[in-house]
């Protein structure tokens, strides 16, 4: 024992009974939701030649590459390859290596691992599952695409049943059309774009004095400050604001995505317009997306995304806009988990336990066993030689909500008694009656 | 494009659209399987350390490390970890960690990737999804699991439908007590098993050159070939053929695992004695399984395990038996598809595609997609500006059995064509009914 140190390497999830069950219902919501909008599932590689993933903007200090510990033959093969960091670059590269046999637009769903070597700290974590669905055009991509993605995201919050939440919706021509009707230059965009990012997140002291390093002038702060605090479906209003040509295009591509998300009759509670957000990352280019938990604002951004123009023009010499948007689920589930907003009720899927008072039972409760199950129950023998009193407690700690109990005198009559676990009562039921029974009782 | 070189990496799966939904239909199939017993899914970490992954049978060759690209700050946490080769491993080190918190016996099941760091060959993957169940006794564990194992085994197998297929079971201890009632000493024992192992892929004259290599006299090799040839269900014959304890205790143990697949109504023809197999592994000490189909012999076994004394006592300090099995799922598809063995049908999970006629019909279809994916049907929206040919041809493509059309025409009478994809058959109905009618379909 003491050579050993068993404790958890840093950042990589483990799940016990309880919450893994929890998950693989979330993983099921997730991607019923994806596929019941024609999201077609796929595998991509989970490693990729390490260019190509810097090519894409990996980040050196966070690949992992993979090495063999003991590498004697020094097949080239094993060299040179690093773990995806997120779902997007090995997308490109699925497009790129296939793109003659696509059909587009190519609606792709995800679900797997990413890998980021990150500094050890609380939540974060080094290996974690990512849900991802895009559309890809070729060459061109119709707008209405932008309002499929936040339907679909609502769908799945409402169905995790984690509390109120919403969508927050803009479009980055607005922010880039209002900062160039400014003179605000083209190198300033990404800072501007990365202040106004951090809007709710700063105090305004700090934004205005960080307005003033970058050299902005009153006239130009105001004009931001004033913008961003609208908040509004109003797009007539929205309209007047700025005349310039790459602000406008913004408004009424919002306005299409929102007018479509009314003809899909989406929940309006569940989304909003905020023209505030712009998404750090630098490829989006129209539609962006944020998602947050209305009682738990400290979550961040649960769920983001938005439109680019190009996917993967390195790898494919082509022109291919898209609109994506990604669940970092190990994330979401465990904030959940910790914050309380998931109860995981029981520690196994067995519906009822199967119990021999005597030995001699066994072989008529295997058999009735496979009965069950054939009826679609989950049904669980217990195997073990221990007295009663053991395995029901075996069923009380795993939370099953239905015990079968059957000795010497029910094997001679053919019956069982059926407990309920919950109430504490017994009847006795002919062993025919037992998977009827139990199927209107769940 | 001439930069980049995108071909997949050496050994790491990539499935598209068609395989894919297939794939995910195998993982519903056996985690349904794996639940339907009472089997409990957790997660467990994708990292462990290198000492306990090598203390446990871990092949430095072969096992990857985790290292960062541009590792500066040295921060110690990234050193010293590598991927895991197996769930066992893994399912050790969880039981280490959650002893007390464990009820026993621990029935876990688990679906996930491994990595192994093999030499680059066709049909050799580097990673690849294993499907496992175990269960874990504390000090004791029931023979009965044994026969529970190769019952779930069987049921997936039918409900893959890849063909026939038998699971050969047998005991360790017939092999290990007939060898020495032979005087076939401890240290010969292992070599004794491998050649048994290898008997059915060696020809007859190789296997009696490798036991005259062996040191093993004629009468030696008569009775272990007479033996081996034995297939039979008849315990009473098989236990006049040597009366050596151990052996007669492995025929025991047989008859009881084989009594209770019986009394759970498991099919006859699915499972066979097979007193030949023996399993290469070190920690097998009992039941072994290995199932083949019976029409691909050389995909070799696809389904191995079998009973094992100590789980982790150089984690746990305790004695811990169990018995558990594999599925190799990305192997055995991947063998699948090639030989095929699936026919992936279609490559879009959509039922029915909609279609505007004319861009006045695109609000009442999107509000008409919502309400078909309510009524539970997996409906598309067709978004992009095209002609009506270019979108029937989109459902082509993907396989989509029903495309819906609405036009200007169709708007005003609230009607819409809806098109059997198979036939070619197009009906005109009342928007109303259109849910109602395509779940009549299905």
């Amino acid at each position: 024992m003491a050579k050993f140190n068993v404790t958890n390497p840093s950042g990589f999830p483990e799940f016990g009974p309880a919450a893994e069950q929890k998950r693989q219902a979330w993983l099921h919501i997730i991607s019923r939701s994806f596929q019941s909008f024609g999201f077609i599932p796929i595998t991509t590689p989970v490693v990729e030649r390490e260019e190509n993933l810097l090519g894409k903007g990996g980040n050196a200090k966070e690949m992992y590459v993979l090495k063999r510990l003991l590498d004697e033959e020094g097949d080239p093969s094993h060299s040179g390859n690093a773990l995806r960091f997120d779902q997007t670059v090995p997308l490109a590269l699925y497009v790129a290596r296939h793109q003659n046999e696509i059909t587009f637009p190519f609606k792709r769903s995800v679900i797997g691992p990413v890998f980021r070597g990150e500094r050890a700290q609380k939540g974060r974590f080094r290996q974690f599952d990512q849900c991802d669905i895009d559309v890809i055009g070729m060459e061109k991509l119709s707008l209405l695409n932008d309002a499929q993605i936040p339907a679909i995201i609502i769908n799945i919050f409402k169905a995790l049943n984690i509390g109120a939440f919403k969508v927050r919706i803009n479009n980055r021509k607005i922010l880039t059309g209002l900062f160039k009707s400014l003179n605000i230059a083209e190198t300033q965009m990404k800072a501007t774009l990365d202040i106004v990012d951090d809007l709710e997140k700063l105090p305004r002291e700090k934004i205005l004095a960080t307005f003033t390093e970058q050299g902005f002038n009153q006239a130009q702060v105001d004009k931001i400050l004033e913008f961003v605090s609208v908040e509004s479906r109003d797009f007539e209003i929205l309209k007047t604001l700025c005349d310039h040509e790459e602000y406008l295009e913004g408004v009424s591509e919002l306005q299409t995505v929102i007018e479509a998300l009314e003809a899909m009759n989406v929940d309006q509670d569940s989304y909003i317009i905020d023209t505030s957000i712009a998404r750090g990352l630098d490829y989006y280019t129209g539609t962006v997306y944020e998602t947050s938990l209305t009682d738990h604002p400290e979550f961040g951004s649960v769920c983001s995304g938005g439109r680019y123009d190009d996917l993967a023009s390195i790898f494919t010499g082509k022109a291919m806009p898209g609109v994506g948007i990604s669940i970092g689920l190990t994330r979401l589930f465990s904030q959940c988990l910790e914050a309380g907003l998931i109860s995981p009720d029981r520690s196994s899927p067995t519906e009822v336990l199967l119990i021999a008072a005597d030995e001699v039972a066994l072989p008529s409760l295997l058999s009735l066993g496979s009965n069950l199950r054939e009826a679609g129950i989950v049904a669980e023998n217990y195997l073990e030689t221990k007295k009663l009193a053991k395995q029901f407690d075996y069923a009380d700690k795993l939370g099953i909500p239905y015990v079968i109990v059957m000795g010497e005198q029910e094997l001679s009559k053919k019956v069982v008694q059926l407990k309920d676990m919950k109430t504490g009562q017994s009847e006795t039921m002919d062993i025919q009656a037992v998977a009827s029974n139990l199927t209107q009782r769940a």
